[in-house]
C-alpha cells in the first residue's frame, strides 16, 4: 500500500502577480493533464524585468505525482 | 557586548493561504517557548497538493535567538 | 554509434523494507513503460514514521534510457 | 543581436509586508541608476525578527542588465 | 487543521550492521524522547574504519516532528 | 500572455566530435518530438574514455519549452 | 558500543578578536548545557561591520555530541 | 606584494557560434572598462533556442581583477 | 599526537547485490594497498541497468587514512 | 526604515599572515570607495603555494553595503 | 565481473585555445601514467587573463580508471 | 608553457593551535613527497572535542601540484 511510485516533473509557471500566483498557475497547468498530483518543491525563483519593473514572475517547480500500477 | 552566541532552530511552517504565511505560522510558533528571536531563513519551499489544488503550503526555515548567559 | 541521446526521468521509489528496495521498486515501475534503461543515480533518501517507527522509505532517483531513432 | 553582454549585481531588498514586496524594493531601487534592467533571480530569503514577529523581510537577489556597447 | 508546525532535530544514527540499520537506531533513538515523529531525510552517509574493515557505518539524519499547540 | 507555463526535460547529448556538439546533438533530438523549444541549461559535462582518448562527450543538459493551452 | 547516536545542534559564535576565537566562543558556550560534546563543523563565517572595520566575527557551527542511553 | 585586492564582477556573454565564444564575447566586454583583469570563472552555461535550434549560447562568468591602490 | 595529517583518495565500488556492499568491495581494495584507513565518506550512489533491472550498484566514496611521517 | 536597499560586492583579500589578515586586508580596501559597509560573508578560502610553503593566503568575500536614497 | 573499483584522480588541464583542449590535454596527460581510463567530468571550467584576453583556460576534471586486481 | 597540467591531493591536516595552523601542517607534509606545489583551497573546516574544548582542529583542503612532463 505504501509502496507507491512516484514521478516527478518539472514546471516553470509565470504571473505578472506574484511568486505564489506563479506557482499556482504551474499547479493548474498540471492538473489538466495529470492525475495525482501530491507535492510540490520549489526549485527557483527569478522574473523578467521590462521598464525597470517586475513585468512577470517565474518560479522553476518540481511536482510529483502518483503513478498507477 | 557583541560575543553572544545564537542557537538556530529549524521548523517547517504551514498555511493554506500562501508562503509568506507559511513563515508567519512558524515563527508564531517559535516564539510561544522561545525567546530573543532575531532572524529567519528560508531553506525549502514545498506544499502539498490535493484534488489538483495547493491544500498547504509547507515552508522549511532557519529561526536563530540569542542564548542568555 | 557513441552518438546518442538519452532522457532522464525523476522517480521515487518507496518501500517498507528498505533503501535499496525501495530503489528496486522504483525502477520496476519504470521497466513496465520505458526501453532501454540504462542508469540511475540517488538523488534523495528519506522517509515517513509512523508510531515512531519507519512506515517506508522513500529514494528519489533519476533514471536514464537511451532515446531511440 | 543576440551577442549581447549582460551584468550582474547583487541586491538585497527588504519590506516590512513580505517577500514579494522585498523583490520588488530592490528592484525599484536598481531602476534608479541602471538601465536595460533584464532579469532577476532569488538567491536567498530570510528576514529580521522583533518581539517574536517579522519585523522585515530580507530578499538577496541577482540583477542582470545589458550592458549597451 | 494542516496548519502545523513541525520541527527538525538532525541525528547521527550508528550501526555495525549497515546504513539503513544506522539510521533505525537514530530512529529509535529519537522515538524515546520526542513524539509525534513524521519523517526523516538522509544527509549524509559515512562510516569508521579500523584494521581495514568498516567498523560502524554513521548516517547522519534529519527528523521532523509535529510540535503540539 | 506572459502566464505561459513551461516544461523542463533533462537529457543527455553525446558527440565524438566536442562538448558543444553533445549540446546540439541533444537539442536536435528534442526537436524531432517536442515543440515551442525556448532555452536549455547545461547540467553536468562528462565523457568516456577508450584507449586513453575521448571516446565520446557527454553533456547532461535541461530543455525548457513552452506549453501549450 | 560503537552504536552509540549523536545530536547535532547549530549555533553562531561571534568574537571581536577573530574567526577561531568566535568558534571558542560558541564551544565554551554550549559545554555549559550539553555533555558529552564530541566534534564541530563549520558552516558558514560572516561578519559584521561598522565605521569600515570587523566589529565582530560571527561562526556558524554544527556541534556534536553523543546522547546518552 | 603580493597583498593585493581583487574584484569579481558577474557577467553573461553570448554567441551565436559557441560556449567558448560567448566567454571571450564577455571577457572583451569587460576589457572595455575595466583593467588589470586577471581571472575567470564559468558559473553557468545556458541557450536560447527558436525553431528547435540555438540562436544563441550564454555563458555566465566570474571576471576577477586587481584594485589598484 | 593529534596533529596527524590524512590523505583522501576517491573510490567507485560496484557490486551486484546492493549499495552496502558496493561500499565494503571498495573498502576492501583500499586496504590492499593503503595503510591507516580512519574513514570514508559516500559522495554518490549510483547503479547500472541492464534489461530493465539493476546490474550492479556504484557507489563513490571518500576514503580517509593517516599519513605515517 | 527598515526598507532600506543593500548591495553587495565580491572582493578577494590576500595576506601572507593568515585567513583572517586576508579579510582585513579586503575590508580596509572597500572603505576607501564604499559607505555604509555593513557585512561580510566569506566565500571561499584558498592560497597560493612556493617552495613548498603558503605563500600568500585568498579570501573570497561577499561585502554588503547600505544603498543611500 | 561488474564488481570493479575505479579511482578517482582530479586534474587541471590547461589549453590556449579552448575550454575541450584544456580536457583533452589533461586526460593525455593521465594517459601517460594510468592505465584502464573509463571516464571522465568536468568540475570547473576557468581561465587566466592578460591584457585583457584570455591567456589560457583552465578545466578541472576529476579521471576514473578502473583498479585491477 | 601555459599548457601545463596539475593534479589535485585532499588532505586533513590538524593542529591544536587553530585552524590556520592546521593548514600549514597539512601543507608542510604535503612538501615532503611532492614537488612543484602550487596552491590549496580549503574544503571543509571542522574539529574535536573533548572536555567541552576544542582538542584539535581539522581542516580539509585540495592541494594542487604541477605535473612536469
Amino acid at each position: 500500500m505504501s509502496e507507491h511510485v512516484y514521478k516527478i516533473v518539472e514546471l516553470v509557471g509565470s504571473s505578472t502577480k506574484g511568486s505564489d500566483e506563479a506557482v499556482r498557475n504551474a499547479i493548474a497547468r498540471a492538473g489538466k493533464t495529470l492525475r495525482n498530483l501530491d507535492w510540490f518543491e520549489v526549485k527557483e525563483m527569478r522574473g523578467h524585468l521590462a521598464d525597470g519593473k517586475i513585468s512577470h514572475w517565474q518560479v522553476k517547480l518540481a511536482v510529483g505525482f502518483r503513478l498507477t500500477d
